[in-house]
Formats: structure tokens, sequence, C-alpha cells
């Protein structure tokens, strides 16, 4: 049984649902939500809808209005200090006249780094720093990964087996996973900014990378790793916004007739260096294990979500491929979580720590 | 949340705990565990604790003594009407006096099969059949196994890296799972009769196959496949009792002279059968793939419990090495748990219906 939340966890709560909403829509800016409180009771509520839009605080401060003051704000991240496209938010707090800010988690932009907060404490407003903070840093990971580290958030997702196959060999496929699991991974595609397989599942699959079934959801820009870029042009995955990484030389012209933005990368952290470039500040990989393989060795992982179906095949392939090792030299994950969802297990996990200041 | 249970499913659940104690140490006789209930109190408690000693309604009714009249008997198994080792329970329960019996499973037994029922109904008893059935017929699996197919309930039992691997290639090895998983089985060797391994695994990891950890648990039986009978005869899992299934006209002189009881099957269902001729009514298949694989290959693996820890591995050892096939034609496990046991994911499930009449 979980502890029960303070009241500033449940208002937080709240905000982090509502940040939750810009998941995959921001970038390069962050998620952020804020709910404004008044004696028990929400006056205002926003959050930040995507890139060049207002900031979450904007939003919230309009719908409360004249409540805001003696009110306490909540927000997920430290409210900017600087001018950017739109004017600080720090400031229009102080303007409102709220009495206590409450925030997450801090900024990690170096042109606000904590002087958000310092400029309301300086207008002595009274700020609580850290509330729910864990549950914030995984929300902010593709944005702190690219603030910090200048390239996207990179999770890995599979479905295998109950003997650790995530298909069969040959022709005869099929789903591993079932109905549960793959409404789950559509939640993902709406969530992240782009999704990513390799040539051999390009040609094998023919995916189309959408988002399909999530209500209100959006397409990831589908990214195919090809080195050779010899993948069909009339491959499904190939749209607007679509990218292809593929080796410095390699011949692209029909891809750049079709649309296909070029990333040309000799190796996986130049690739995801060039997709932080075009602000993609998150990627699912989806396939296949060649591709996960080459990203794990490179210790470019840093998320790992996989299905589990409670089945049995036998010979088949594995997820990755990757050279061997002692078993004491294998990766584990942190924070680990482990659902049913329907028939299947979801074990999820971290094998990078979040990127902070 | 699961449902509240009703009073019969409170009483029988202690009923069907006292019969666990017996698990391990009855066969060819079942695990029976019985309560006697008088106003809301336990008058009389009992279970079987193994063949050739009473049956848990004897132990429950000298309990009771007295107090049995007008009471309601818990059984987890239908009372037996034949005069065994030991004279019919259905007897004794009529002679105490109790009003009325509560049975979770009728006997497969075909000298009882309903006929322990009819006795007590014929005596004016009134007599509730099937509460927590699935329960019993799950704790009842080796028992069941043995008397309706004449061989032991076989569980398959392994540990593997969340991208499927048992174990390193070639020397650097070490444990799967976590301390939890650990005590976690040795619980089941505490509860199965035997513990199987074939020829590999007893040369690279030379196991003991004890029960290690379990307040009052005792040691199974070990069980090694070995189609040659080359393995050495110095391996720790030689002792009274151990058993060799080995070709029919493997030398096995040494190991005679050792001890150790010779099976001699040309296949996994005639070594199973020959298991069941020596009263071993349940076996957990530990290892490894090769030994998994045939059982699992010839239809005969019944239950499978999987220990999935949360670190990725790269090359490895498969859990399984069958025949590639359609991933359509993967097998499906039944009634399905997962459960978290420190950090690894517990999955378990049925490959197999148990056996009824």
């Amino acid at each position: 049984m979980a502890a029960a939340l303070s009241a500033d966890e449940r208002w937080m709560t709240l905000a982090l649902d509502l940040a939750a909403r810009g998941l995959g829509r921001t970038a390069p800016n962050p998620p952020v939500g804020c709910v404004i409180v008044q004696d028990d009771e929400v006056v205002g509520w926003g959050f930040h809808p995507r890139a060049g839009e207002a900031h979450a605080e904007v939003f919230a401060l309009r719908g409360a209005a004249a409540r805001a003051r003696g009110a306490t704000a909540y927000v997920t991240l430290e409210p900017c200090s600087h001018h950017g496209r739109t004017p600080p938010c720090a400031d229009a707090l102080i303007a409102s006249g709220v009495r206590r800010v409450v925030v997450s988690a801090l900024d990690p932009d170096p042109r606000v780094a904590g002087r958000g907060v310092q400029a309301l404490r300086d207008a002595g407003i009274d700020v609580n720093v850290g509330v729910l903070e864990a549950g914030a840093l995984r929300q902010q990971a593709g944005f702190r990964s690219l603030t910090l580290r200048g390239r996207p958030w990179v999770v890995a997702k599979y479905a295998m087996t109950l003997d650790g196959k995530v298909a069969a060999l040959g022709e005869g496929n099929g789903a591993v996973s079932g109905e549960a699991a793959r409404a789950r991974s559509m939640t993902w595609r709406d969530a992240l900014d782009a999704v990513a397989v390799g040539s051999g599942t390009l040609h094998s699959d023919d995916p189309a990378l959408t988002t399909r079934g999530v209500c209100g959801g959006r397409d990831p820009r589908p990214v195919v790793f090809d080195r050779r870029a010899r993948s069909s042009s009339q491959a499904r995955a190939w749209r607007p916004g679509s990218l292809l990484v593929t080796a410095p030389d390699a011949e692209t012209s029909a891809f750049e007739a079709a649309g296909v933005t070029i990333v040309r990368a000799a190796t996986p952290l130049e690739a995801l260096t060039g997709l932080g470039r075009l602000n993609i500040s998150s990627v699912l990989l989806e396939g296949g294990p060649t591709l996960l393989s080459a990203f794990l060795d490179a210790g470019l992982v840093d998320e790992v979500r996989v299905f589990i179906a409670p089945k049995l095949l036998g010979h088949g392939l594995p997820p990755l491929t990757s050279p061997a090792r002692p078993m004491h030299e294998s990766q584990p994950l942190r924070d680990v979580t482990v659902e049913t969802l329907g028939t299947d297990v979801l074990v999820t996990g971290l094998l990078s720590d979040i990127p902070r200041l």
C-alpha cells in the first residue's frame, strides 16, 4: 500500500497529469503543468501545449485572474526567469500576488538553473522545491537529455515470449503480445518525439509507425536507421517529417525527393546528436535486435520497456545480439516497475540516470 | 482487490494451508487438510503427514472428540470410503456425529471417486462439494497426475535475464536471480517429490539439489537424466534416494554400488512412467535447456515457473532449444500468475489441465 499523499503532493500530481498532455508536443521545450490553488480549490490550471505557445503558468494565471492573490501555485518545473519567446514566468507569478510557489524540479536550462526560484524568493514568495521530484524528472527526461546532453532520451521497447524470443524464425510470424500491450505501446508513440527502426524491420514488416487508437493522439516522427540508404522509398514509414539516418557518403537523392530529412552519422552517438540538433528530445527504439544492440553496446539506451507474453516458442529471434560477457557484467536496470497488462507482463527500468544539473 | 471470502471459504483456506504441510511428504497419497468447526470455533484440525500415517480427518476428529457432534468438517479432498492402510474416513466422520461436511475436491482414486461423499449423504450428513476447488486441484496436482496418468506432475523452472538468457556463454557465470527468488525456489524443492537436472548441468554446476533455508524443510529426491550414464559418480547429487535415468543398455554398476536407483527409459514419457512406478508424484525440472526442451517438445511439461531478472546480458544461453515454429504455434500458459520477488519477477502458468475424473 502506497503512503497517503500530502496536500502538496496531491496538487502536484494534478500538475504532472496536466503536464503529461504536452508530452511529445513541446520539444525542445519541456512538458510543464501548473495548478493554482486558493482555499483548497483549483482557481487556475494550465499546461504548455507546444513550443511557441504560452507556458503553463500563463494559462493558469489567466484562469485564476484576481483569485491568484494569496494563492499557492504548483508548477512541475521551476518557472523561467529569462526572456525567451515569452516573458519570464517568475515575473508573472510575482505580479499575480501568489503567496506561495511549490516546484517539483529545478530547470536544468543554464539560463534558469535556480534563478527562477531565487527571483520568487527575492520577491518575498514562499518557495518549496522538490515535491514529487522523481516523477517530474521522469516526465522531463527528454527535455533534460536534450538540454544537458544535446541528444534525445532513448527508450528501447520490445516484446518477447516467456522464453525470450521477439519473433519466430523465417516467415511464420505473428504478434508476440496482446491487445492491452499494443494499446500501451501506442501511448508511448504518442508521448515520445520519434520512433526508430532499422532497415531490417522496415524491410520485413513495413511498419507505418503511426499512433493508432489514442484519443487526441499524434504520430511520432519516424526515424529509419539504414547505413546504406537502400531501403524502399515506397515504405509506409516515409511521410513528411520522417528521418533517414545513414552513412556520411550514402546516396539519398530519392529520399530527399520524397521529403525525407537526412541525418548523416557514422556512429550511434553521432546519429543521436544529429537528432538532437533537430530538436528531437526522445526516441522510442522499436527494433530489431541489431539496432537495439548497437545502441545498447554504445551505452546509449537510457530506458527499457519490455512486454513479456506468457507463452513458449523455442528457437526464435532473441531481443539482443550483443557480444557475450559474464553474467556479473550484465547491465542491471534501476527503478524497475512491473505491471500486468491483459495477459502480458510489462517490465520497465532505467539504464541511465535522468540528466539533472 | 479480491472478493471477500465466505465463511466456508475461510475455513477451507485454513484446511488447505494445513494440507500444504504435507506437500512433498505424502506420495503416493495426496496432501490433505481437515478442520472441524463448531459455533465458528476450531475444535479439531489435522493434516496427512506422510504415507502410512493417519489421514487428516483422523487427527482432526481425535482433537475434536465429543465436540465433533453437530459440527462442520472441512476437508480438502473427499474422505476415503475404502479400507486402505487405514479404515475409511467417511465412516469415521459419520461415527463422530458431524452434521455437515464441506469438501473441496472429489478424490480421483477409482476406489473412492464420489463414493465417500455418497456414504456421508446416505448417513444423512449435509455435504457441500467444490469449495475453493481450484486451489485444491492445484495442491493435489502431483497426486492426481500419479493416480490418473501413472506419472508425476512436471514443473519446469528457470531464471532468465530480461533479454531471455539463463546463463552466460563459457565460464563467466554467476547467479541470474536474487536472494528472494532463490528462497522461493527452495520452498519448491521442499514441496515437490523430486528435482531433476540433465548430465550437462550436473557436469557444469555439480549442484547438491538440497533444500536450504526452509524451516523444517526436506530434500527432494535428485533425479539425473544421463542417457549414457557417464556422469561422475562423485557428484554431489548422489545420495541415498537419488535416481539415475538412463538408456536401457547403459552400464550403471558404479552408480548402483553407490546406492543410486536406476530408471531405464528410452523416451521422456518412459522416464516419467518409471518415476511414477517409484511413487514420485511431482518433479521440479531445474535444467538445463536440453532437458527442458526434450520434455517440452514431448508435451510433458505441465507447469512453468520463470524468474525474470531485470538486467540485460546480450549473447548467452536461451532457456529452450526447441525446434523453430511460427509464433502462432507457441504454447500459451493458462492460469498465469505474476509476482515481484525482491528485484525479480516470477511468472507461473500451466501448460496442462490438472488431471481430474
